[in-house]
C-alpha cells in the first residue's frame, strides 16, 4: 500500500518522502518562504536574483565546481520564483541522494554570493524583463495576476527594471538571511527512497538551520476590471479570471471537475464552442488555481482581430452557463479523465514530489494517490450542479493585449 | 528482462510494443508515411489539415460523438504534423486499449471528412499561421530548417498561406488516401500491455488495411548561408545549423555524448561561457538531430541587440572547439547524464513508445533500454575527442530575427 512518510523536524522544516514502487529515480522538491510575496517594496526581483545566484557556487565550492559536482552525479537541478515560494527542484538516481544532498542544501544554506556572480545575475534578470516583449501570452497572463489579486500576491516573479537595475549583494543576502528558513519550507521527496535512512540524513544536514518567517498580510483590495494593452499585431490575446474556492478537499474537486467539463480535452465546451465550431482561435483554456486560502479559475485564449470580440463573448458566455449545470455524460468524462489524470501522475515523480508539498501547503498534509482517487469517486452529478448553482462566476476580471480594445 | 515485442504485419505495417513492468498507463505513437515532405507542391499545408480534420469525427461518429467515446474511456490523443510523418499520439490506462483501439484506428483508415469540418480547420491551420508572428523563437527556427535543409524536408509544418485558402476536401481526401497506407507505417505501445492479445487485436482491426507510398526523393542542392530577418524589436533570435552524422548506432551517441558537453546542463560550454560567465542571453542551446539519412546540430539563443553579435561569436567559437577536444571530468558529466536520461525515459510510457518507434524509423529495429545503455556505457574519451576531430563542424547556416543584422 503506497504510504507517504511525514515528519515535522524540531527547526520546523516539513519533511514528506512517498516511495513508488519500481521507480530508480528520485526527485525532490523544496518549498522555501521566498516568493515574490515576501519582497520587500523597493526591491521587486530580489527573489528572482537569489533564486539565480544560489545556483552559482554553494559551500566549498565555486560556480562552476559546484554544477560539475551536481553534474556527475547526473542530479537535474532548478530553481524557479513563485508567488508564495521559492522553489528548487532536482531530479536524481534514487541511489545517489546521499551524495547530492549535501551538494543541493548547500545552495540553500551556504550560498558563495561571489561578488563576480552580481553582474551576469542581474543581467539575466533584466534579459527575463525584455523576453517579455516576445511573449505576449505571458506578458497578458501576467497584467492579469497584477490586476486581479491583491498586493502582495500579484506581484510579477520576474521583478521591476528599477528595482533589479538598484539591486545590491547584500539587499540579496539580507533577503536570503530573512526567507531561506526552516519553520514554513517543505521538503518532499518521491520515488525510489529508504525513508529512514533519508530522513536521518536530512536530519542531520539540516539540524543547525534555525528560523522562521510570518506570512505577509494580503491587502483586501484588488483592481480587478477590465485592461486593454495596445500592441501593434494582429494577434489578440485574452486573460480573464474570476475567484473560486480555495484549495482544500471537496469543494476544490468539484471545482476541478466542472472546470474539466469547460476545458478538459477536445469534447470540452470551450474547445468545441470557441475552436471546433467556430474556427475562432488557435488555443483557449481554463484552469483551476487554488490556493489554501483562496482560489480562482483563469482563462487564456489566443485569436485574430476580426474573430476577438466573437471570442471573448463566447468564452465569458461559456463560464456564466456552467451555473446551469453540466449533463451526466460531461460529467462521467469528466470523472474519468480526472482518474486517468492522477494514475499519470502517480508514473512520474517529479509531479508526485510537487503534488506533496503544495498539499502539506495548502492542507497542512499530504493525501496519497489512493486517498485522491476516493475523492473523485465520491464526486456525483448532483454534487457538481449543486456546486456550480451556488457558486456562480462572480465579476470577472479581463485583460487583453492587441491593436484594439474589446466590449467587455 | 524488459523486451520488445516487434512484428511486421502481412500489410508492412510495423507493429512494436514494449511493456513496462509497474505502469498502469499505456502509450500509443503511430508514425504515419504522411509528413510535410509527402505534400504535393501546390498543396502546402495538406498535411496539418489533415491532422486537424481527422480529429473531427470518424467511423459511424461525428465530431463530438468521437471526441466524448474516447474521453469517456480517458484516453488522451494529439495528432502533428513532422516532416516525415503524421504522427497519432493517444495515452490510456492500459485496461482501456481493447475499447479505445477501434476509435483510434477509426481516426486513420475511416474519417468523416465531414464538408462543416472544412472551414473551421482551415481557419485554425491559418491562425496557426498567424500565430507565428508572436512565435519569433519558432519563426527563426523554422527559417533555418527552410535554409538549411534541402526539399522537401526543409518545409514547413504549418503550410503556406495561399495554399491553405485554397486547400478543398478532395485535396484533403486524396492526401489522406495516398499517405495514409501501412506499408512503412510504424504503430509502437509501451506501458501495461499484454503482447499477444494486443497484437490480435491490431491484426484484426488492421487486416483489410492496404497500400504503400515512396519517400520522396530529397533534394541535393539547401540555400544555406545567412540570412538576416528584419523585425522592430529589441531581442535578437539566433538559429544555427550544420551537419553531424546520421542516427545509427555508434557515432550518434558520439555526437550526442559530444552535444551534451556543450549544452548538457549548467556545466555546458554554452551555459558557462555565453550565459553565465557572459551574462549575454537569457536562453542557449544547442542539440543533435539524427534521422536515418543525416543528421545536424542546431543551436538557438535569445539575446538583446546590444549583446547579440558577441553572442553570435561565442556560440561559433564554442561549436567550432569542439573539434580540439574534451577533458576527462566534463566527458564524465556527459555519460552520467545520457545514462540519467534513459532512466528517465524508462520511466514514461509516452516517451518509450516515441522512441522506439522512431528506433524502428532511423534503424530498421527498436533499442531496448539495456541495449542503449550498453552503448553509452562503450563511449570513451578517447572515441568522443577522435569523433570530433574527424567531424569538425562544417559550414553553418545561421538565421537571425532583429532590429539588425550581425556579421557572419
Amino acid at each position: 500500500m503506497p504510504e507517504i512518510h511525514s515528519e515535522q523536524l524540531p527547526n520546523g522544516l516539513h519533511l514528506l518522502a512517498e516511495p513508488i514502487a519500481g521507480a530508480q529515480s528520485l526527485s525532490m522538491t523544496l518549498l522555501l518562504p521566498g516568493g515574490s510575496m515576501y519582497e520587500p517594496s523597493d526591491q521587486f526581483g530580489v527573489a528572482p536574483m537569489l533564486s539565480e545566484i544560489i545556483c552559482r557556487g554553494a559551500g566549498g565550492l565555486d560556480a562552476r565546481q559546484h554544477s560539475e559536482a551536481l553534474e556527475r552525479l547526473g542530479v537535474h537541478r532548478s530553481t524557479n520564483t513563485e508567488t508564495r515560494h521559492l522553489r528548487l527542484s532536482a531530479t536524481m538516481l534514487g541511489d545517489k541522494v546521499d551524495e547530492a544532498l549535501p551538494l543541493l542544501v548547500d545552495m540553500v544554506r551556504r550560498p558563495r554570493f561571489d561578488e563576480a556572480s552580481l553582474e551576469p545575475t542581474r543581467l539575466l534578470a533584466l534579459q527575463s524583463l525584455d523576453a517579455l516583449a516576445d511573449e505576449p501570452q505571458q506578458r497578458v497572463m501576467l497584467e492579469l495576476k497584477r490586476r486581479f489579486y491583491p498586493e502582495p500576491i500579484n506581484r510579477s516573479p520576474l521583478g521591476v527594471r528599477e528595482h533589479l537595475q538598484a539591486m545590491t549583494l547584500d539587499q540579496i543576502k539580507s533577503y536570503w538571511q530573512r526567507t531561506f528558513v526552516p519553520s514554513g519550507a517543505i521538503l518532499a521527496f518521491a520515488g525510489k527512497l529508504d525513508w529512514s535512512a533519508l530522513r536521518d540524513r536530512v536530519a542531520k544536514l539540516t539540524a543547525d538551520w534555525q528560523g522562521a518567517i510570518d506570512e505577509p498580510i494580503v491587502q483586501a483590495e484588488a483592481k480587478r476590471d477590465y485592461e486593454h494593452m495596445q500592441a501593434d499585431t494582429s494577434q489578440v490575446h485574452i486573460g480573464m479570471a474570476y475567484d473560486a474556492v480555495p484549495e482544500n478537499g471537496e469543494s476544490s474537486i468539484l471545482q476541478r471537475a466542472a472546470t474539466s467539463v469547460l476545458s478538459g480535452g477536445m469534447s470540452g465546451r470551450l474547445f468545441t464552442e470557441v475552436r471546433e465550431k467556430r474556427g475562432l482561435c488557435y488555443a483557449v483554456m481554463a484552469s483551476y488555481s487554488g490556493h489554501r486560502d483562496r482560489g480562482a479559475v483563469l482563462g487564456y485564449a489566443g485569436t485574430t482581430t476580426p474573430r476577438a470580440q466573437e471570442t471573448l463573448d463566447v468564452m465569458v458566455q461559456e463560464h456564466r452557463r456552467m451555473s446551469e449545470g453540466v449533463d451526466e455524460s460531461e460529467f462521467q468524462r469528466a470523472i474519468v479523465g480526472l482518474k486517468s489524470r492522477l494514475v499519470m501522475q502517480g508514473e512520474s515523480t517529479g509531479a508526485r514530489a510537487g503534488a506533496i508539498a503544495f498539499d502539506q501547503y495548502n492542507l497542512g498534509r499530504p493525501r496519497t494517490l489512493e486517498e485522491l482517487a476516493e475523492q473523485v469517486d465520491g464526486v456525483t452529478l448532483e454534487k457538481v450542479n449543486a456546486f456550480m448553482r451556488e457558486h456562480k462566476p462572480g465579476e470577472m476580471t479581463v485583460v487583453t493585449l492587441g491593436s484594439q480594445a474589446l466590449r467587455f
